[in-house]
């Protein structure tokens, strides 16, 4: 902390928030800065990158700057059920996310002019047998696109191991449970039948083990015995969204940090 | 429905609040309705019962009628952790409860002196080798003192088939996890080490099938990556409280109904 | 309650679901039920009406019979911030909202587009200083369009005094607070200044005392030093759409009895 | 921040824990840092003031040290109802709050029994027309135990505005509303009245005007039209330990800064 503090001091920069965490079981050290530097040249990102590695590698550290002012390049995924995606999209229309959204991709048509009434490219890669050449053509497009950020909202197919394995740290999916309760397929029904008190939805990152990432956020919403298994499905929905935009939205602030399997949120 | 609102007009008896619920999977109505007669002489309970018998084996009903002046019989048990006893036992002594606490049963001494500030008997029942003896001993009080509800606040014992099966829709346990997840033993460890970002704590009715019973109440609470395990404990307990408290409360109002694996509370 | 069932019953009517409440302090009755009749001829709510017209003057009840295959006719009102709108037509076009919308007025054309995408008539009423013509021409389209519900998302418009006592519970706002903390203009900022942990939002039913209507629901979110006052009206969004969501989807489903100034929502 | 880490560093502290703060509205900085410092000779903390004067001094930073080693000293207040009491007392029992606890006093003697089985002093002080000298009385104590934190739990007596100013920033109090809503006397009447949704409390530091302290922690619970005055006062009992509990905790574990009608919670 020290290091990074002096360092900061010395090129005069402002620090706007910071905080740290510690985790005992590692013995390690996890910290986050805003700041802002006025005197610098352009461009920021290169020169502090280069200017930090020696500093970064004396104390072992594991490093990244990023600039607040360049946001965070997205693609969306989607599947039929579009609430998670409408949801996303307005808070980004209305300046309320830090992202730059490059498109949404989908297995079916069916969000197409949601999207483009957005001004959006979409995407419509079908699914069919030969379905490694879809996630193919997925992967294409976050290469070409420079994405930051692969986000699942509500995208119903599994992404293979290999997919998973590029994307580590770059894929959050919202799963409509509140993990690790009801695992896998449809989990609205397996808590209908279990006669669950609170249904809940899971944010998190994308992992080859299927609904066992890095959890960022979850959230919850109360029901009874009044509950029948479509309102069920409605009240979910609202629990996915709010995990999932608050998910996102500060993984483009920058505020998480993977540790093994758990998140760290600077909020 | 109306064969009951039938019934309790021709007796004159007023209605104070009343309740239906219809699960469209069995096709069954379930109702709940709290009346106050007047006129009728004592004891109450059993001319109703016997004025009853006739509508309720015409309409094939399952029915009970419960005397709200008369408070349910209550045993708890505790093992080491105090939290929800002492919660409990507080409720009762402020009037919050419509409970008669016959006792205190536990496997240790811990609580003993709680127990008896609180003027209540205090049953330590040391878990032998032998333990089959111990939850007999159980059964015997619970025969004896007539007890309406169990209600293990935190009691870490295991209960034998038979003690379940005996106790059917009368044991309430407070399990630490929000069920289905992080059954068995040490959720609180458990959830650490998955790095949710919500616990949770589970009320239900005891079945043999360990953690698994009917569920009548969750309660859940917001962690971080800040929150160590010792502190998530802590946190852990009052979720526990607060569904234990509740469950029982309204198991002792006489508004759950069990529906097979599931409740119905009419609250 | 009787006099009600034995009506039904004697038209052979399956009751669904059914609830009652008794407001104590002024020993009234409150009642929602539920039911099917699958012989009578149509048109079904006439004859229900003039069939149970001897019923309910007998007992001199309030009674209201609709018909849960009909949808609501709803009319929103918007200002320039969409996201309750946003909210409410998506949920309206996935279908989870029993509603007819029959059209969107506004003080500005900013939500046009977005209300024309939905396939919605959207009605342009520019506030200029003679507002009263304003308010008499969404009064003209809510008698025109025959509209059972105008729900005000996020309309800043104060309604006058005639217009209110026009729509008197069939008029639906949501208020940025959790009333009745911070009434009136601007209650984030409000919020932001007295330094709350908690913010709220406030669906309620539109009186001619500004904020001061029968609430129908409240949702809150946590918040703490962090959340800046632009971060703080984000969150606050999010409570906003909850609780006007539920609102009107519950005054849809006809579950909510206003009285006084209060509201008994049979969920 | 540089000078803070610099200053440690040099005394070989290992931090466990830091989080900064910046208000934008005064642009001033805030910090809490938990380290270990393992080879400086005792007593640490005046060390530590006397080396820090000159640093905390060129940097105008308004500065304290604490020994996380040494509980703080805690004396609580109540009156009649025993809820928030019986829930710290608890607390502090199973070693959940890091704090020495030098007695209670009431204006009541209801609450002695239950003080005195923890083996606590209880100061009973009625309040007589003579208040003045009761509220001196308090002050006695606060003074010769060296009292770090007056805890109210529930304790219905207004404090004179000399009090108020003797224990600024070292009082907590719980109001049992959701303030700013109902504010004064019996806050759950007049949520009964006003029909909320939803009721809550709130944990505040005391000063001279009533119910408007910097707020700690507020706490909320859903509440429906079935919920009688009485039903009410149990639910918010729950909130009212729970936010009390909370603001308690982060007190004593000095985690609070207090800034201007606000506090910095560095949870």
């Amino acid at each position: 902390m020290r290091a990074v503090s002096d360092f900061l001091y010395q090129r005069g920069a402002t620090i706007y928030a910071a905080a740290q965490h510690r985790d005992p079981l590692i013995d390690q050290f996890f910290m986050r800065i805003e700041f802002e530097e006025v005197e610098i040249e352009l461009p920021h990102l290169d020169r502090l990158h280069q200017d930090f590695a020696e500093v970064g590698s004396q104390f072992q550290m594991d490093w990244q700057f990023f600039d607040l002012q360049v946001p965070t390049k997205m693609l969306l995924a989607v599947s039929k059920h579009g609430h998670c995606l409408n949801d996303l999209l307005h808070r980004w229309d209305s300046g309320a996310l830090p992202v730059e959204i490059v498109g949404v991709v989908s297995n079916h048509d069916a969000m197409r002019s949601l999207t483009e009434w957005y001004g959006l490219p979409y995407y419509h890669l079908p699914v069919t047998p030969a379905s490694k050449q879809q996630q193919q053509q997925i992967l294409d497009i976050i290469a070409e696109k420079k994405v930051d950020l692969f986000a699942l909202a509500r995208y119903m197919q599994i992404l293979s191991a290999r997919m998973c394995s590029e994307l580590v740290g770059r894929a959050i999916n919202i799963h409509h449970s509140f993990l690790p309760g009801f695992k896998g397929a449809d989990p609205y029904r397996q808590a209908y039948n279990r006669g669950v008190k609170i249904i809940g939805a899971t944010a998190h990152y994308v992992t080859a083990e299927l609904d066992d990432g890095p959890i960022i956020e979850q959230a919850v919403e109360k029901i009874d015995h009044n509950i029948d298994i479509d309102a069920l499905v409605q009240i979910g929905r609202d629990a996915e969204c709010a995990a999932f935009a608050r998910a996102v939205k500060w993984h483009c602030e920058h505020r998480i940090i993977i540790n093994g399997n758990k998140t760290i949120v600077f909020k």
